[in-house]
Order: structure tokens, then sequence, then C-alpha cells
């Protein structure tokens, strides 16, 4: 353990995939705030699956109870329980895979970890269902960031090779909204085409394939952050890779930096007409010295190719010690990405109240 | 806030660039565990600066002394506090800079967390200067960390555009020995001579680059991690992200795994002629779903060029709400990489003595 | 907030007396345990409202769902998420108490704390119905302690003016066994009596009557405990203080040592004939700097008398601004220290597992 | 361990009794906040050993010297780690006690923790010695209240059977000025002489007598403190049963509670002239359900009699397995509650500084 994470938010995430049913604890919402619980719902339907070609806004998602922690819609100051049952849930597909580990899923580390009493079906508690209550918990954190004027907005940076556009030094008002109108949030709307077919192509190959979501926040003050150990980067980073699948994370242009001199990445300082202090560039995005610069925060994540596929694959059954193949059925996504955009938004989202928050 | 980091080991960092000392209480120690000082002293003296092109392994570093937690050279099992005193700090270099800030340093970001009362002589407590009691607790742990077989190595991945090898599937013996007693540690000795020729073509021109450091950590046990939000790579990356100058974190092939297929990157279970488990390859670094496979948990840092440089940089002076030039002045690395490994390396170290400590 | 509580098991609570439902949940059951759900259920039909003169171990109480965590009644390592439905909640009761502050309950702290956002009816979160998912935590950590070897047991020292006895040096299994047997836990049964006159008198006078309850914890080593913040005493003390109506906590003799001397209350030790370390005394109950010495940890809490009264009481309206004549209605216990028992004995059972889980 | 304590002010103590020395990181101070480091002093001096019949409010005391955090006097806002050098330690003076237990002393529970590696001379890490760093750390937190208006101030409620009186409903500035100007700070000043009576004589017959500190923090609002696991009282409880030698804790009335019906003792609200609400009474010690209620939080604690006395005692040589008789000698408190005062208010001040602090 711990399933427990945070400081002014405090969420507690339980559940795995064929179980009863999921959710989450959050402790820490104001007193008075009036949920929108449109907004939650819509930010669910985001990731949920539903059967497209990979997420669209369609408005269905997973459906929640709101076991406690709200009044007429209005949070009580108390801990907000959410709960999300588990239907649906063909536990019989599973019986093959107690004892044959699919290869780079958690099944095997799980299997050893609880010593083979772990639910197995679905991935148990690994599963990327349990990012369904995260996506709420975010959702309620995106409303009290907004309050506060600070927006978290994010783009498919790639998919395979192709390639987005990355954010410039600033974010307008106009991106912002057109990323979240999008199905596809692409900042080079150029790329839609050859994207959908890469995972159209993917998923007709039974095979999966994977991509970068940049995530930016804006609206954020300078100041923020907390040396040594609660930096922006290591909260944000720390909750990142709670996500499953997520292999790699960037701060502004991070590795691209290494390969250049200070002289060319360095980012300058100039006060602007208005007095403002910017840097002429945002390579260290957002975050000096764990601290925030005033400029947005950008992040990038590297999202491995969903891990099941339908191509026969080398493993083992760890019950009769043998090497053998498997071939995965069922519905999987081809690419996680898409749906991936709005836990990635989540996480940022009760990341930086932490530094924001009451 | 915060200083103070973990949960079997407990570290609280302390200190200043200019205060009269940095030191590290180090809480968690086991009881009867035989310190080796000598041990700690050479970590810290491959991180301290020595006046050479880059660090080296001569035996010279910070001097720190022991107030408690030791008896006799035995862990009494209570808080061990080591402080180290800043000796030779020529604040007066550091006048100039009380309010102009420094490009891609803390200095405006601290400046308005602390609203102008941070020390910011020599960056105060955002210097790298504090990265030596970290070092001096990462010594502690890899010292318990090899009593249970556990080894954490790391080398130079890159220098600017120089790019060694990556480590392979599994890691020798003589590969660590090799990389121990290297003063470049390197994968591909071959690459020495240009590793240090674009470090000294950066120092000639006064400016500074940048680098990849890869840490392995070997005889680690499948099953160790904490779903969901203490996962292996959610720990190491948030101490990671706590070290200056990281901008970037992968475990494992990390974003060269997003521009392939699962099919190809995939990392195939098998049984070996010992009836061990392993996998083919190891792209997902020892880590599946926040949980070790059992496989060398591998991972690799961006680290930024130095900041300081000394060609003139476009900057702002906070007092008079000019746009000024800047040219620093005094010692500065022209690459921090080198150094850096001890520690990452320490860093490391906490982040696994966490899952596996008493 | 904070709702979560723990280290070894994490448990967090949440929910309202009249919310839909309220609920627990708990990280850290080792994978593998089997659940005994009949004594969870028995544990928590002690601590249910049941009508009688007092809380009786008829096994009826609060049903709970288990909605994740447990898989054919074994758990699975992952968090065990229980909930309780409300149900009988008569809101409509309470809808006079909005404004009207009740003498001695949370009220109005939680009023002003929430900015009247909080449910009022019934207590809210203030309510003892909150100790319902401790007291399921609680049954867990007994049912783990015992596979140590580990009991928990309490007895009503005194309710009103009447005064049981108190724990011996030592305490035996049919100690252990005759108070879990009886409807009201004394040891000096012929106490029996005139407690039960003094709860009834106090319910006829539509009044109410508090006490005080000893626990004990029996079959713990010696060296338990951490200094300095994680003392024994400082954890249980802090979990018994979250109990709603415990007002005062003594190890040992207590108070009652600071009006001798040392060499009085002092506990010699020796070695008996079987070459164990013994205290003669246990004026100390069983913890010394913190640290368990062997003997019994036994403590004892006081419980004040129930805040709801029948009688009429003078108050506020704080809408209104006025000096208020209170008289409560409805089902109030005369005295709660009887169904305490259960939850003392839980969060005794939850501080003591912090020291001795996994 | 933990040596680490806190949120909004997080305190890492450190040392024992003979080592080089001791001393506490304390994190969180805020920035630009003056210290004032003759009330420091004064504080520790009311703590540190005197050689008079009871500490006496002379300005000496652990000299302490702060190594960061703190420019020109004034808080950076990054940590301040204060050290205080251990001199005049004769630990030849405890060469007899290595293997001999000495009684109501942690010094075996210490032994078994740490297997033997314990520094056992003057207690280790057990010595009340560790309080001055808490005395440092509180000195602080009382300055940071004082800027909110919040006072904490104690007094000797009983030494043996001589007992002071009550802190009454509401406490004056008066009162609280008076008690500060004490050597020996009681409400009923006749009891003076008493008391230095029955210490002298404890004193003379080479035992020790212990005693209750009564405090209270006035200026404190209502609406203060967190459930269900952060109420005022746990936290409080928690801390205060950190200092060694306390062996109970009561909130307001406490124990005298348990004995009443809830019509004698529930604390009635009222509004005064002034429209303020308050209540007759405050029998709850200004915590209702672990939420201030507005009016001062009052507490008191046991302080047993000094475990070290120099009349002879049995015990046990666990070197030797043997039954031993132990006579100490050197230097011991007859009575540690005078000095005692300055540590509860240290705990307190910190204590309330979490519900109130930045």
């Amino acid at each position: 353990m711990s399933a427990t994470w945070g400081n002014k938010l405090k969420m507690t995430v339980f559940g795995e995939s064929h179980s009863a049913g999921i959710g989450v604890v959050l402790d820490g919402v104001p007193a008075g705030v009036k949920l929108d619980l449109d907004f939650i719902k819509s930010e669910m339907a985001r990731r949920a699956p539903n059967g497209g070609e990979f997420s669209t806004p369609r408005k269905e998602g997973d459906e929640f109870e709101i076991l406690c922690g709200v009044m007429d819609g209005v949070a009580e100051g108390t801990p907000i329980c959410a709960v999300i049952r588990n239907t649906n849930t063909k536990s019989s597909d599973y019986a093959q895979l107690k004892d044959i580990m699919r290869p780079s899923h958690a099944d095997y580390g799980y299997r050893v970890k609880y010593d083979g009493n772990n639910d197995y079906r679905g991935g148990g508690a690994s599963s990327g269902r349990l990012t369904a209550p995260i996506v709420f918990a975010g959702a309620v954190a995106k409303q009290l960031l907004e309050a506060k004027g600070i927006e978290v907005v994010s783009h498919i940076s790639s998919i395979g090779k192709v390639k987005d556009k990355k954010f410039g030094v600033s974010i307008t008002a106009e991106e912002i909204n057109a990323l979240r109108g999008a199905v596809l949030p692409l900042l080079d709307k150029s790329k839609d085409e050859e994207i959908r077919r890469v995972i159209a192509e993917a998923r007709a190959d039974g095979d999966s394939v994977g991509g970068v979501i940049e995530c930016a926040v804006t609206g954020i003050k300078a100041g923020l952050g907390d040396p040594m150990f609660d930096s922006i980067e290591s909260v944000l980073s720390s909750l990142l890779f709670s996500v499953p699948a997520v292999k790699g994370v960037e701060f502004g242009s991070g590795y691209a930096m290494t390969e250049e001199r200070g002289s060319v990445v360095n980012d300058s300082w100039y006060f602007d007409e208005n007095g403002r202090i910017n840097t002429r560039t945002n390579n260290n995005g957002g975050v000096l010295g764990g601290i925030t610069t005033g400029m947005p925060v950008v992040f990038n994540v590297a999202v491995k190719p969903t891990a099941s596929i339908f191509k026969e694959q080398d493993t083992v059954n760890v019950a009769t010690g043998e090497n053998v193949k498997l071939s995965l059925k069922g519905r999987h996504d081809p690419c996680i990405v898409v749906r991936a955009l709005s836990v990635i938004e989540a996480v940022a989202a009760l990341a930086i109240y932490q530094f924001v928050g009451e």
C-alpha cells in the first residue's frame, strides 16, 4: 500500500476490476463548494470505454453514487465517498489467465506480492479501471482550480511516430477551448487523419500503439512548490507514475535540453510591457528548483502501447512451470492514449491543488 | 516544505549554501549496523567539487560530523544527525545577485515564495550543495541494500549529443565493478575521449552542457512496490525530481516505447534453465503496474546543462524593475552530470530501501 | 480533516449519521488472511444500538457490504472497503436542531468550521454512528493480533460513582473469557446490580451518566513503540481521543501516581522462576519511555455522560441570535459506556497493530 | 521511530543524553518572522537544570547554535536547525548501569528494542534532556501563536497530594502574567509553602514526588480541529504523551465528569451581552467532538514521580540474569514537575499551531 494520497485534498482509492465496486474517498473539499456533477460526469465519460475508435466526448460513462459528504449538491467539508458499481464483468473470460502471466502486465509482480491471493480477473487492482475514481477526484480538483483561474489542458503530443506540435511559451484561451472541444485533441489538426490511421492499423493487426501526452497548467503563480522533497516536479511525477502505462515524464523540454548548451536552453527573464516577469522560452516547463516560475507548468508523459494485444505472445504458466503461448481474447483498446488524457489531467489537477488549496 | 522524506528510512535535510552548516537527520537505521564511514566518505568525495575537469574518485570531500545515533561506529537505532560545516563561502561574490535573477536558476521562484527572506547567497537552500547530506544518507542506504544483495550502479548515458550504450537485459558484476572504478563511468569506453572534449569545449566557451544518467538496481526481487500511489516508479521519480537540474525520468525504454507497437516492446516472460522467471527484454525497466518484476530496475534521468554560465545573459533586476545583462563570475561546473552520478545513486538507494527495509 | 489514520493498517472513515451510507477503507490487511466475518458482525453488534437497557451481546448489528479487497472470504492484500447503509434515519426529527446548538455536542464547532454546510442531522460526521466503521476495522485488527497471541480486553471500570476493581499485575485467560461473555463486563460482579440501577435511574430522569473503561492488551512483547513521537502512549491516546465522549486517558495508575512518591510507585523489575523479566507492580501500564515493558499494556478512558438528555437545557439559536431552552426528543442512550467498550477495544487493537504488524 | 512530528510546523528531534550534541530541525517557520532569541533562551532556561530547589526563572540554559534557516535574526522560510552541544556529561557515572535496569525508566524496553545497541548513558535517547530541543521548537511556536493573539499558560495543579485551584471558565491576562512571573506558578499562592515543603522532604529522603500540570490555551477561535483522527484532543494528547513521565491527560473536567450526570456537567451555551457565544461552564475544556468551541482549551497532564531516586530498589542485571539491589548516585530532581511546565507549554503550542498556522 498506499491507496491514499495527498494533503490538501486526500484521496483514497479502492476496488478491483471485477469486485462489487470501486470508488474513492475524497477528503478536504472545502465546505460550501457547489459540485458540478455534470462536469464530473463528462470528465468520467472522456475516460470511459465507449466502443468508438477511441474515446469520444459522448457523455456516457461510469455511473457513480455519492454516499456522503455532499448535501443538496454542496460539499459539506467532510469526506466525500463516490462508489462505482462494476457491471458487465465477464469474469469467466479471465479463468485461463489465473496462472498465465500476460506480458507487460502487472500479473506476475502482483501474484508474488500478494502470494496469489490478489484478484487476477481483469487485472484486479492493477486495472486501468481504477483510474475512474481518480478522474472523479480530479474533476473535483479541476473545479476548485478553475475558481482560482487555473486551467489544466492536454493534447496528444504523439501517437506512434506521428508527432503533434508542442505547446508554445504562452498558451491562449482559444487553444485551450479548441483542445477541449476536440475528439482528438491536437495542436496541429493536420495530423488528425494520420493518427487515426495509425490507430486503425494497429487495431486491424490485433496490435497496439503508444504515444505521448503533453499537459499544461496555466494561470499558476510563481513561488509554488516546496523544497526539497515536495517540489512541483516531485509531486506531479509521483502521481503521474501512478497511472498505468506511464513510463516517462519530462518537464518542459526535458531530454532535449540535455543535448544543448546552457546558453541555448537557459530561459531568459524579462519584464514585459505590463511589468510582469516572464521568460522568453519555457524550456524548464515553468518550474525551477522545484518552484513555479509563473510561466505555464508544462510536462509530458510517455504512454506505452497497450500491453493487451491479440497477437500470439510467449509467456509462462506459473502453475505448471511451463513456457507457453498466449493469445488474448475479448475487447482491448488498440491505443490507450486518447482515453488517458482525462486521467493525466486529473492527476495534474490533484497535484497542483496540493500547492494552491486551502 | 517538506524537508523530510521517507518511511523505513526517514531523512530530514537542512541548510543553505552559505549558512553555518548543512546536514541530515536519518531516522530508521537499524540498531547494530556497523557504519562504513570510509564508504560514506568516498561517496561524498564522488559528489564534492574537486577542481578537476569533472569529479574524480579522489578521496576528498565534505567533512561531516556525526552528532548522535552512532556509538563506537555502530548505529544505535535512534536518529543519526550528520553536520557539514560550510567553509570557504565567499558570500561577497553574491552581493550583486541579491536582486538579479539568474536565468534557469531557482532565484525568482524562491524570492516570491519566501517574500525575499530566503538566503540568496550561492542559491541558498536551492543550491546543489544540499545534495551532500542526501549522498550521506544514500551511502547509508546503499550499505543496507548491499547486505541484502542489492546493488545500485549508474553510468553516463550521454553528455550533450554523445551517447553511451544502454544497460542490457542483465547486468553483470563485472560491469558494475568496471563502472565503479571509472573516473568517467561508461559502458562504451570508446566514448570517453569525445565526452571529455565536449565538456572541455563547453568550459572553454564559458558555457555548459547537459547529459543523461542511466541507473540500475540489481538483485531486487519481484513483488516490491505498492499500488496505487507508492509504486516503485512514483517513489523513485519523486526523489529523483528533488535533485536539482533533473528535468526528465524514464523507466526502461521510456519514450522510445511510445513509438513502437505492443508486439514489439512487450517483455515476454520465460522460465530459464534454472526455473527462474525472466523477461527476454526489459523495456519496462523492471517495473510493471508499479511493482518489480524481478528484472533489474532501470531508469534514466535528464540532467539539464548547468544553469550557471559565464556568457552574458538577459535577465531582470527585480529591485529596479529593469531588464539587465548578467555575466556570472567565480567557479562553475561546465557539466554537472559526472558529479550527479553519486546523487542519483543515493536517491535510488533511499527509494529502493523504502520497499525492502525493516 | 483527517479521515485517514495509520501506517501498517491504514483506515479511512467516511459518512455522516444521515448520509446514504457510512464506511471504511482498510488498507494493509495482509494477503491470504481469512476474514472471520462472524466475528466482525459480533463486534459490530456489541456497538450497535439494540433497544435494551444497554448494549447486549445479541448478534444484531449494522449490516455491512464489502465492496472489494476480499475474494472468497480471503483478504487479497488490496484495500478493503466496507459500506454500511443508513436506514431508519428520521431526518425530520432534526429539523428543529439546524440552528439550535445542543449543549456538549459538536454542533457549534462544526457549524463554524464548515460555515454551516455540514450535515447537522443526527450530529452528521460527529455522530457516534461513525464509530461503526471503526469497529469493523478494529475487528480485523483484533483478528490479526490474535494470530500473534495478543488479546485486547476491557471492562467497565466505573459508571457514575460506582467503581469496579482495576486489572491486576497479570491478567489471566479466565478473566478475559469471563469479561467477553458478560453483558456488563465487570471484574467485580457484585457491582452489576448497582450499575444497572444507576443507569436505569438516569434513564428514568431523562438524564445520562458517564463512566470509565479500563482496557488491557496482553501477550505483548517488550521493546515495541517508537521514540519520540510514536510512543505507544502517543499512538494509543491519539486514537482514543478520536472516539466521541472520551475526555481523559490514563496509562497504568495514571493520576493516582502523581500523589505518591517514586519509592512507592516505581515498578521493580525481577526475574521470575522461568527467567522471564517482570515488574512486581504495573503502575506504568506496561509502557516506559513510550516503549512496552512486556507487561500488559493497561490504560483507561473517561467517557463523559451522554450529551443528549431529555431534561430542558439552556442554549442558543445561532440563526436568531437568541438564548433559548431546548428539550431533546427521540431515543438517546442514558449511558454510552457499555456500547463504547467495543469501540475502545477496536482503536486499541488498531493502535497496537501499528507496532506489531507486517 | 518517528523522530519527526507535525504538519504546519514539522520538527525533527535528534540526539542522546551523552552524544556529541542534540537538536531539532524545525521546518515551516514562515519566512520573514523575526525570531525572538531572548524569548527562546528564557524558555529553555525554564526547563534547564539549575541546581536550585526546582527550576527558577534565572536566565541560564542550554546554549544552542542555529546552523541555518535564519539570516540576520529573521526566518528565511527554510528549515531551521538548532544544535545543543552536550557538555559536562560524566559518562563514567553510568558504567554500572549498562546492564542494570533502572526501575520505571525506559532502560529495559530500549535495550530490547535496539538489541543492546542503544546509548544507555544517561538514558540515551529516552532522556528528559531531549525535551530541550522541543522547548526550542515550542518557543518558536509560542511566538507565532502570540502574533495571532493566542496564549499558552500553565500552572502547577498539584504536587503530591497538595492541590492548587483549577482554571476558571475564563482566564484573564492578569492571571496569565502572574503565572508567568512566578517561580512556582500557582493560582492559589497560599499553597506555595506547602508545595516547597513536599518537594524538600522528598529530596531529603532521597525520594521523589509527582504532580499535575494544568495548561490553558486562550484566544483560540471556535471551529478548529479536524475530525476524525486529527481532533484537537488527538493531536494534543499525542504530543503530550511524548513527554517523558506523562502518564495521564484530561481535557476540561476529564475523569470528574464521569461521576456526574449529563444535566450537571453539560456546558450550556449562551449569547453574552456582546453577542458572543460562550458556555457557562467549561467542563469539556474548550473542545467538543474534537473541535474547539471558542472557550479556552484546557487540559492537564499527570507527571509521575521522578523515576530516579536514591533509595535502594529491587531490579535486575540483564547480563548476569540476577535479581539485584540498586542505589542510584549523582544528581537527580526530586520533582520534575516544575521544570516540565515549559515542556508541556511547548508541545501545547506546537499542537495548537498545527490548526492555526499558515
